[in-house]
Formats: C-alpha cells, structure tokens, sequence
C-alpha cells in the first residue's frame, strides 16, 4: 500500500533509501506565481544536516538540494515542484555486518518481515536521512503560506526540561544554541547532558516544542481533518516521534473547566489559549503550540544484543556516526511538517 | 473542503448535525462474507449512551442503529453499508439563548467565522453525538478485524491517575465500573471527584489508555502513513482530545537509549516494549498501547462570560445535560477508532 | 476496495441495494450558505423516474428524496448532506427464479465470483437504481455551480441518429417529449423504434449527447486530472456505458490538424469549437459538449438462455419491468454526473 | 489543486516541465520483491521516443530513464520508486516566437489564463514530453502484473482504418510496422497518408486499440470506480485524446439487446464479447479491448493564425519538429495507462 504522500491538495511525495543514489520529493499542488527564495530553503535544509556543531553526528552530508521542475524565473508554475538530493557521503561498509542482524527498536526486523527484501546498508525508508526531504518542502510551504510564521526550539532534553512557557522566551534566541533552546541556561545543561551521555556511548530522548503565529481563523475541518488531527499525524510521522500534545495536552486532562475554557475578549480572542489555538478541529486565530515528544536514538555506539535472521541472539557494537540526542536536528524536522499541514489547509 | 471521511480502504464517513433529523454514516470497503452481530453493534453504541450512570449526562437518548445497505442474512455484501440513528429526544429550546452567543472553548465561533450559517441548536457537526456514528462503524470494524483485540480503560480522572501500567491491571474489570477504570479503588477515587466537580457545575478532565492484541507483524507503512501517524490522527480527532502518546510516549524522551531500547527473544518478541508495538511505523506484533489526553467539558453549569455576536460579552448560565467528565464515555470512542485505523490496514 | 465515492472535494458517496431498505448518499465538501431549492431536487428525480411515458418501464417508484443533515433553514451549513430514498415499491418475487442464475451482460456472476455473496433480488449494487442517488447530488451540484448550465439530450436510439449539432438545436423542447430528444421529428421516430422493440420483448440502445455552458476559464487540471478525464470516467461509471467523447470524438481522428484546429477569435474565443471546450485538460470558456454511448439494456423480457451456479445452461424468461431503452431516462443522470465533475473542480 | 498522480494503491506521481531539466515520477504502491528487467523498461521507453522512423519528428531524445530508489539488488523494495530523464536535446529557441504567442488547439492559453505564469519553451506540463514518465511506470506496471498481457496497435489514420477486429489479426507484427500496425495491407496505406500529410506541413488524427488478455475475474469495483470508468479516465488523460469506447462501445449503442447480450458457455466464459471483457465495472474473465481516439497534432509546420498575448491576432508559422501523426507514438503511451489500471486494481 503507497504511504509516502503527505496532504491532499498541497501534497509531498517523498523517495529515497539513506544509501541509494539519492532522495528527494515532488510537491504537487503548490499555487503558481509564487515567488522562491531558494537559498532559504538551502538554509533551512542546512539546520537539518549532520555535523552542524559537536553535539551531533560529524558524519559530513553535502545536503545541496537541485530543483528539477515547477519553478521557471524563479517563481512557482503551479506544476509538480521535483527536487533531490544526492547521497554523497555515506558508508555502506558500516553496515555490512547488519545485513543478517536485526537491531533493537529499528525498523530492521519488521521491514524484513513486512517486504521479504530490504536494503539492509542503512534504515532504508526508516532512516532520518529521509527526512531531509521534508524539510526542503517545509521550507517551500513556509514560503506559500507567508505571513504565518512556525517557530520550534528543543524544550527538554532527557530530565532537563524548561518550566518556562513559549510566550516567556525569546524565541529569536533558538538558533544562537547548539541545541537549539532559547533559554540559554537550560541550554548549556542540555548540551552537557547530551556530551556525557555521547561519552558513554549512550542516546537520550527530548522534546520539541512547536508555535505557529498568524493563522487565519477558519483552518481545518470538524470531525476528522481536524487540524490537530493532522499536525498529530504529521509529528507521529516523525522518526522516533512518541507523543504529541497540543495546548494544555496531558497536562489540560488533571484541570477543572472553569480553569481550563478559554474566556473570550470582545474581538473574539481568548483570555487564556489552553486550547492551543484550535476549537473543534479549526484554528480560532489565537497561537497554535504544541509539544513533540521524541524517543532516545535506538542506535548506541556500545555493545548491544541483536538478533539475527537465523534466530539467534549476539552481541555486536554499533558502528557508524550516529547523534547522541535527535532533537536538536529534529527542529527544523517539526516546523517543516508544521508548515506542510498549514499549507494543506491554506492553499 | 471535505473532511467527514476517515481512512482509505476500509472508509467510514459520518453526516449529521446534533440537532437534525438524523446522524449515521456509510462503511465503504469492507469486505463481504463477514457474519456480523448485529446485537454486538448496539451493545458498543448502548456503552456511548448518555444516562448510563449517576457519573454522567442523565440525558436520555435512544440511539438505536438502523442499517440500510450492505448487510444480507447477516453477512457483509462487500457494498457500503449505510446506517442511521434517528434524533429523538434533543431539547433544542436549551439551546434557544446561544443562538447569537459563542461558548468559551466551544466551535460556536469558529464555525460562525468559517461558515458564516450554522445550525445554533447545539454543537452541530462539533458536538459529541457525532461520535455515535463512529462507535457503529468501529464496533463492525472490530469484527471484520477479529482476533485482533481492542480495549480501553479510564487511567485518570483530574489527579486522579492510575500508577500501573496496562499489564499490570485486569482489563476485564473495565466495564464493572460507573467510571471504566479496571483498578477498583481508583475507580472509587474518579467516581468520588467526578461526583464533586459534577455539584459544584463543574467538569473535569482525563486520559484513557487503549492496549491492541494480536497485531499481525507489518501493519503501517514506513514515512507518513505509519501505524502510530494514523493512530494519533484518529485520535486527536475526537472532541476534547488534547495529546496522544505511544508506547513510553513523553516519559520516553527522558529516557537514555540503553534503558529504552526493546531488546529481541529469539522469536522476535521483544523483552520489553518501550516502542508500545510499532516499530518504523509498522506494527512489530507486541502489544500496542498509548495514552489519550481529553480536556475538561466546556459547558459547565453555572454562569460563564460568553461573547455575542454583536461583539459584546455577557453572562449566561449554561442549560442542558452534559456530563462531568467525558472519559468514561470516550473509552468506546477510543477503542472504535482504534479499531478503524487497524481496519484500514489490514483489509 | 472502496469505490462508492466520486470527487475530492465536492465528494458523493452512494449506498443501497436495489432491493434493500433504502439507497441514498452522503455529499462531504459542499459549501456552505448555498441557499437550495429542494423542489429542483425532487424535481430532477422525477425526471429520472420509471413510469413516466409508455416508453420507459411501468414499474412505480415513489423515489421521494428525504434529507437528514446539512441543510438548515434551506441554506446548507457546510457539513455533509446525507439524503435518502426509501425502496417502496420492489417486487423480490420477481428474482426468486434468479437466486441461482446468472443472466448474460449482467454483473450477476462477476459479483458472486468477487464477493462469493451477493443480493440477488435485483442488481443489487449494479442496479439502474443506484443512479437515483446521483441524481439527487446532481441536482445539488447543478445549484451550486450556477451560473454554469447543463443540458443533455438524446441525441440516437438504435440506428435513428440525430445529425444536427447541439448548437443547431432548441434544447428548450427536450423535455416536450417522451424520448427527451429536441429535435422533434426525429424524437418520433425514436419513440417508434422503442416501442417496437419493447413489443418484440427487446432492447434498444442509444446516446446521450450534454452541453455545458458558461463555464469559466480554468477548470481542470494538466495531466492526470483533466477536465475531460474526470468527465469520461463520471461517464463510464453510469451502468450500460459503453463510449464517451468530447468535441470532435472518434471523427477528430479522421479530420486533418489545419481543419481541426481551432482558431481564436481577439476576445480568446474559438472560431471553431472541435476541442469540445476543453485545451490541454483545462476549460477554455467556450462550451463543453460531448457524446455518450449507452448499449441495448441486458434484461430481455423473452426467454434467453442463462447459466446457472451448478454450470449448466437454461433457458429462463425474464421477469420484471424493464426499460427497452434506458437512454431517455439517461438524461438526467448524465446531467447529474457533469455536474459533480464541474462542481469538484468549481468549489 | 493537485493532479499529477494516478491510481490509489499502485501510484504514479509525474513531474517536469518538457524544457526543463528533467522530467521523471514516483511509483508509491509497488509490491515488494518483484524481480525488474530494467532493459525491458528503457526498451518501452525507446518504443515513444522521437527520431525512430521517417513517420515521426526527427527530434532526437536520448530519453534513459535512471532510476533513484525503490530497487536494490535489481527487485523493488516495496518502496517508492523513483526515476527521471534528463532533458538533453532540447532547442528553447524554437520557442522563443511563443512567448507572447498562444498556438490554436494548444494549452497555452488556459495556462496563462490560469496560472498566470508558464514555461512558455514548449508545453510545460501539456507537453507530451511527459508522458515519457508514464511509459516507464507502464513498463513497470507490465511487470508487476504479469501474466496479464497488453497488446496495443493503430486501428486508424485519418480515414483509412481497419475494418478486421482485433482477434482476426496477427498482434505480434504491430512493431514490425512503423505506423504499428498489424495489417500489413492496411499499414501501407497508413504510412502513405501520413507522408503526404507531413508534405503538406499538416497533421493528421487516428485511433489506437488496446486488448489485455489474461485478466483475472473481480477486477473493478461497481459504482464509481468501475475498471472502465478508470481505464476511461487513464485514456483521456492523454494528449490529443477526444474519445474512449470499450467493447462494442459507439455501435453498441445501435444494437439491440438480442443480439448485443453475451451469452454463456458453461465454464463461465462467454460465447461473444460485445461486452468488452467488464460487466457491471467489474472483469469477467474476457478479453478487455477499448479504442481510443486521438485528434491531429495541434502544431503544424505551416502559417497559422495565433493569438497573442495583446489580444492581436498574427500569423506565426511553426517551428520545431513535431510528429505529422500522433497515434504510431501513442500506442504505447496507452499500453503503459492501461498497465497502470490494471496494476492499480490488481496490487
């Protein structure tokens, strides 16, 4: 059954295995006239890519995306916009030795079973590498649903995790941390709880919270295209994704109503937004925020137990360059995915 | 744009406003030749009814399912089958005074932005009766996907919250209880703060947990129509669900790789099951499970300041006959969706 | 696999079995605030209608369209529109004979070979009757694409083949006769030749020819969704279908470019229309018109020889009321098909 | 709106503009573990390509498709299979006389109209160019559904056609012809009206038609998704396309029922096949076989009237090299659509 398409009227079509020739997408139904900036996109590919400072994987990826149709004078023809980005960098060898090993908590072991065939040099489809490509569509819906602006920083990393809300950081600060925390405090014990735990050959997981500003009242659909139905689906389609919570979330089911409903102003905006900007389904105009919960990379650069396709268990260590913590990276992953759902809704 | 449908192959889309003529819907794809009990469909609606206890809405509401198409001598024709359950017993004259006035948290205002005409006389396609058509159409899904099990339980109410974990607990305990939590003694708990939130015209919210047996291995696909995507997306579609996690969910994030990771029995189980059953977005025949967050109820009993349409804000006593806390009323609805999302895999 | 749902944003999905309780639909993407004229509807469904002339079966359907959700104070409220008509008037006897038979050119033996179940008191899911439904999301779509018009018209029954254009005819008289052909002198032969062949228990079959006008510029989509793709499988998905054509059809391909070629006129206009309104999959604003074949009904009401389940061959003389030519009472069917095309590629 | 894919579950995806950089496509859908011949598939694609006899344009195309993704070890992954052709002999300035220029019969116009921005170097997306990408998908489509077979040849030249049917003629001599035909005779007289229609700078229409043989009953679904109504839509949606007629499909309309019905052996198959090989939208088991008319080539190397962008009209002769007829490089355009249906149904 085909899976890899996001949306139905602005729809990305990902391909690419991490150790194919290459990866890449069309987007197919992005309006036509829309003027590109295309190194933006370049950048904001760039944020996703390995080897940005020492707390993620120095493995070196080129990451240059080449644009194969649907812009012409550097505006959108409103046809299929097809990119790709090559696979320069990787090695195979690293992974010769899981041709016939199953590793733990990766998708190894079911895509063998689901499909009798895999390309066992990497994660195949499951691999983050895949995500690139999602970024570089993120980047062109940001663009199409210009003025809303979608804004992520990393808001906990293992047990360190910020009690400070979005609307009490300046979120501007994001990108002048490593890790990608506007408060710069807990960021400095983020990075140090990601290097020892680098150190021990170990991952940690984290969370990644998400705003998007200036949305027009109106966008999603009751019942089931709610739009928190598919910010929902769009961050559970993330690698390693665990969790999502819009507004008050987990936190919203311990409160009483009389705390919780959202109290209107005369011109129609809320009191308080623990909604999280979204009544039945639809945005109301006010904030949309939501948190992202992602799991501890499976892949430990320590001795671990695998199975094997003969049925047997063995100790074998990882090899490979691998990130200690994926939420930094994860960033511009969310907001790209936070842009493609808005531009569903927009277009 | 259209959005009352959910799923691909084995499709479900709903109609009706809660104040109309009728709800119901149309099963498109399911598969014929499949004996279905009929009585077996009425007894998951009857669990959805309002007025089954003192702990929630004593509005009474017959809701008897009516098939139309699709079934003959009790065997599925493999053509879609269409069904209805008549509005009887609604007071639109509660509703008489919200017909220029928008409730705090409630889709009144939204809708009016959106569509500029709405059915005023309760939530219309926004309200919770909607879900009625969705328990119908998840209690055939359950059967055409027999023997995978699906079961759903209360694990908190406000505070209140359940410290074991879903194996830890016998589920068929579940529907002993006012409330539909397995635990008894914190059933007695939820009851007691459902009951006290209930007299002072308040509500109060709280999550249900929803545990999947006997997945075949490979349901999912890899990228964005993972097992886990589809899940969060179904539920994040229902009213008042604000967060949905799976497996370690947010508790996963602070978690050090070497402790999360699902390490394999030679049969391909797994020792532990942080992933809560999916592995790359595909199901890897452990047990799935995960957590739904549902916000407070919006209307309350007792006086609110609401916006009118004319832009000013008033104070109105909410009418009517809500219930106090919606989880043990979700439990059906979770398990429904969750038996839809695995109908659309597996069929 | 489903398949009872046309469109992708003014989307219609039928049910019902010809001999079931009920068929009817649900139409999910309708905008709001589209005042309706529900007599037009019901209107559009007598048209439809057995009974209606000596020419067309006797059988007595009251086929009276009742509405349950999505339209409120004769204005729809953007949310499916769910209707139904009540099967009143079937005569199961009439089948009894068929339980273990299969009639030739009908879909008997495919669906007991697909669904190994199937109704067999009537086409079930094949049935003629099934295209009530459209008519009735027809007539709706026809309301909400105005100013756009669309006439169709009988334009051959057997060998008595109209040669006059649409453009050369007044199809105000279309319905002034029984046949629904315009031209007046032709429409008595028609009516001739059916009302032999209905004496000689035989069939007849013909073409519908559909105009669609004030259509705007621009419907329509390059490549797979064009304007002409969506229209010939909307076509091809009305029972006894047998060949669609736009413009110039099967005597395009005989003609040369510098004749077929259409020529603009300074306004954008065409000297020449032989593109049928349509260029590169995209309307042009001049009129749409295309032809639709329609072979000889399968039901014979002589003795005809049919092969039953235990694979032998008998002779059986059908029962039941039949039409000796369905294409009058085509008409409005293929009206109602244009005009869901034109409105998913309008709303 | 999105209209750049085909099928549900075995999905094309296409993208390029003709003067871009590449043209190509995505396959999502396609079951794993296929062995691929990769020759047989350039081999398809070299059957469409400019420049392979002196009935069609001189242009030459290298036209080699790569592959990107979704086969490892020469067997799809059951992953998305990505692919492109560069574009290489291009010569733009053909075109440059176009840019304010619309050309009569071409989609120029309603691009600018619509989009209000276009690749004015050649067709863009209404090129056909791109159905290059559908080639390589048919062929792929051809593999996945083995032993399903589909034979296509050119029935008509203007108005020299073949009066034979399809199984009176020897199949395997179509590509021994230029014109692909496989009466000889009759082949002949094609390849001459298309030399003198090339003489005189004009172009000429025809009509191509396909059979498949070896269809497995159930294929198709009633109602909307009928196999015709899809192979109608597959037909349609290419270039120059006007008609579609499957089976007896146009005469069939002049028939009677007596003579029309297909009567049954005993095994099941039937005696005629005026039906087409589909009853009630679904295969029977029968030869499918459909014809498919194609107008003349807009483009003709003569003085033609053109529109221009100010709203003059101007005589402009064309330039480039462009086919004089279109169906000898149609035919396997509609083998690879039809493979495409077929594959959609079938996987």
């Amino acid at each position: 059954m085909a899976g890899n398409s996001f949306g139905t009227k602005f729809v990305l079509t990902t391909f690419g295995e991490s150790h194919g020739v290459a990866i890449g997408g069309i987007i197919d139904g992005c309006p036509s006239n829309i003027k590109l900036d295309l190194n933006a996109i370049q950048e904001e590919l760039n944020r996703r890519k390995p080897g940005q400072s020492k707390l993620v994987t120095q493995r070196k990826e080129a990451d240059e995306v080449v644009f194969l149709s649907g812009i012409f004078e550097e505006k959108t023809l409103g046809t299929p916009i097809a990119f790709q980005i090559l696979n320069t960098n990787y090695k195979p060898q690293d992974y010769d030795l899981l041709k016939d090993v199953f590793r733990p908590s990766h998708a190894d072991f079911v895509y063998q079973k689901k499909h009798q065939h895999r390309d066992h040099r990497g994660g195949g489809r499951s691999s983050a590498r895949e995500t690139a490509a999602r970024v570089v569509a993120g980047a062109i819906a940001k663009q199409a649903i210009n003025p809303v602006e979608i804004k992520a920083y990393v808001s906990a990393v293992g047990e360190v995790s910020l009690s400070k809300k979005y609307n009490q950081l300046d979120l501007s600060l994001t990108e002048t941390t490593a890790v990608r925390c506007p408060d710069l405090d807990m960021a400095k014990q983020m990075e140090q709880l990601i290097l020892e735990t680098k150190k021990r050959g170990d991952t940690v997981g984290g969370v990644v919270t998400c705003v998007i500003k200036n949305v027009p009242i109106g966008l999603g659909e009751p019942v089931f295209n709610r739009l928190e139905a598919q910010l929902a689906k769009a961050m559970l389609s993330i690698n390693a994704c665990k969790g999502f919570s819009l507004g008050s979330g987990f936190e919203g089911a311990k409160m009483f109503g009389s705390t919780h409903n959202d109290y209107y102003n005369e011109d129609g905006s809320t009191k308080t937004n623990f909604s999280g900007g979204i009544q039945g389904g639809i945005s109301n105009g006010m904030d949309i925020y939501f948190e992202v919960a992602f799991k501890p990379v499976a892949t430990l650069l320590q001795p671990q137990e695998m199975l094997t396709a003969r049925g047997t268990l063995e100790i074998v260590k990882g090899k490979g360059r691998h990130d200690a913590c994926v939420v930094p990276r994860a960033v511009p992953i969310v907001e790209a995915m936070a842009a493609l759902v808005i531009a569903d809704f927009i277009v």
